[in-house]
């Protein structure tokens, strides 16, 4: 498959123009392409410029305000209840990530609670940009109900995404990014096209019984939490914390932006911080990193491995690898050519 | 099986007694029977009185000093970086837990950090108090490295437990607690006892390669984290939280208390505490978990499933059905006699 190939600057360009016609402001606008931009880099295609599309439909539909504020309704201390106020999530949420950085800085530890927020994008980036500030970080998502809880058959909880991120000193940062179903939508439809099974304990068929078919996820069958009780508990846990905790909706109240994309969503977000520097020297921790990641790389291999990864470092690697140049698969660049025309714009030039 | 079975308090007179021979307060030694038998009455046998005999065994080695103090060594705001002096995991566990509440009382948010601490049983335990007390929390552990980091066919990391729990208005408290292995050393046990294979995903045998034979594990093989690479970050997430910024040791630093009893494990542990009152009543954040918990019950159910249960509910039902009584299996049973025989005085009085 070739791909499609821009150089990074152009693309965002492009793409903050894209934006500010649909009358997002150019400072919102570009968090956006960053962001996208980003996880592309990282190889997370699935939360990369592909989501343009979609986020110009809510906003052209009305589902987005374009223009909202973020605001903080209350605050104690380092902990922050804020607003996204029916505006784009990633926006909202790059300041929330500042806000809770300097929260951290001026407390120690800080919480931020989002609400009436949207699709965030990958959300590792904010977890990432908390350690790169010093600080081990924290930052969870809700969605809507696509994942059955156990012992249920239909579609009861989000896959609600949980990231973290440490500075980790020579090697970056450690970070991961993870949804709790065992198996995204998108890689059953991937096996699907690929006439593959999927593994034991990824979906159910529409009759509730355990099925290893894409065909029978695809036919009104519903997704598994990863781990069986263990990702249901974490799943629950991101409905409490980002969800309950920020006031934002829960569950079935989530608007899918999918299916709805003329109304908010109102996901909730949560975002940690905890600044290291206060307890102890960052170079004391990240020493301790260090230590461990080597202990990690040194460590004798499962049968056909050749390295260990730590977490984060694969998304790292593609990232300096891709260096000025973001590349997508001919389907997102198609995409990208719809929303520019639903803008009535120019798709973005590409290499 | 026939269990042995006590009155619940005559079993923790007689646990006091015997702790308070090793030269453990009464107080302190109040702290182990309470966390330990609410662990046999949550129905979590392998993190209950079983364990009086080890924790016997390390303070009569010195692995565990008796009257060590619970001390704050640092303290900003709701953040305190505490240590357990090398005495005994679960007071230590206990005061962290009262400390962190007391801290999110007065900051909204508290967060301890715990290190030259030791095995701290079911730490479900304190998120549930913590819970109880009308907060959000959150506990991690880290123990010493008895699972492969995903590609490492050698013990890499503790199996890190990790545990939260939110007040649930009428269902009690909604909790989880789980360690990061797919499956626990003492399950692998009992399935080779039984004759079955394992699910595929859980071990690898001594060569590295994919088993699901519980006799490779047990001949020099090593257990895996649940969900591959998910489990592997979230047991490194509780090292870098947990371990790294508390100061605690680090991986193989940690010692195991079954091969060196006689040493400081210096575990890590990391409490964390959000008072819900002080952005929303609680009653508001109950009712929402109370929803969802309603959704999750009368959703469809899966083949053969008749009732869907919330994270916790097992736990709940069973300590109120154990009422005054606790319940442990005859092999239990034998390790209190013998811990009994350590110290030189009787074993606790069964009905």
């Amino acid at each position: 498959m070739s791909m499609v190939s821009f150089d990074k600057s152009i693309l965002k360009a492009s793409l903050v123009d894209l934006f500010g016609r649909l009358h997002v402001s150019s400072k919102d606008a570009a968090y956006i392409a960053d962001v996208l931009i980003r996880a592309d880099q990282w190889g997370v295609a699935s939360h990369g410029v592909l989501r343009v599309e979609r986020y110009v439909e809510c906003l052209l539909s009305g589902g987005i305000k374009p223009d909202a504020e973020f605001t903080v309704e209350k605050k104690l201390n380092g902990w922050a209840q804020a607003s996204a106020n029916g505006g784009l999530g990633i926006p909202a949420s790059c300041k929330a990530t500042e806000l809770v950085i300097s929260l951290a800085r001026e407390y120690g530890i800080g919480v931020v609670n989002l609400r009436q927020s949207h699709h965030n994008g990958a959300e590792g980036v904010y977890a990432n940009e908390i350690a790169r500030a010093g600080m081990a970080g924290m930052v969870m998502s809700t969605g809507n109900p696509i994942m059955a809880v156990t012992g249920s058959a239909e579609a009861t909880i989000g896959n609600n995404p949980f990231s973290y991120a440490v500075p980790a000193g020579k090697y970056d940062t450690l970070m991961m990014d993870v949804a709790m179903s065992a198996v995204a939508d998108g890689k059953v439809q991937l096996a699907r096209a690929m006439g593959k099974e999927l593994q034991p304990g990824c979906i159910l068929d529409k009759n509730g019984n355990p099925s290893v078919i894409p065909e029978e996820y695809l036919d009104g069958g519903v997704l598994l939490p990863f781990g069986a009780h263990k990702g249901y508990g974490l799943a629950v846990m991101v409905e409490c914390f980002a969800g309950i905790l920020s006031g934002a909706a829960l569950t079935h109240e989530i608007n899918s932006w999918n299916e709805t994309p003329g109304k908010c969503g109102n996901t909730g977000h949560l975002f940690l911080a905890m600044d290291i520097s206060k307890m102890m020297p960052v170079a004391q921790f990240t020493a301790q990193v260090e230590t461990m990641i080597g202990q990690f790389k040194s460590a004798r291999k499962m049968q056909g491995v050749e390295e260990v990864f730590y977490p984060g470092e694969l998304e790292h690697r593609r990232l300096a690898s891709a260096g000025e140049t973001v590349s997508v698969i001919p389907s997102t660049w198609e995409s990208l050519c719809r929303a520019a025309q639903l803008v009535g714009t120019d798709a973005p030039q590409h290499l």
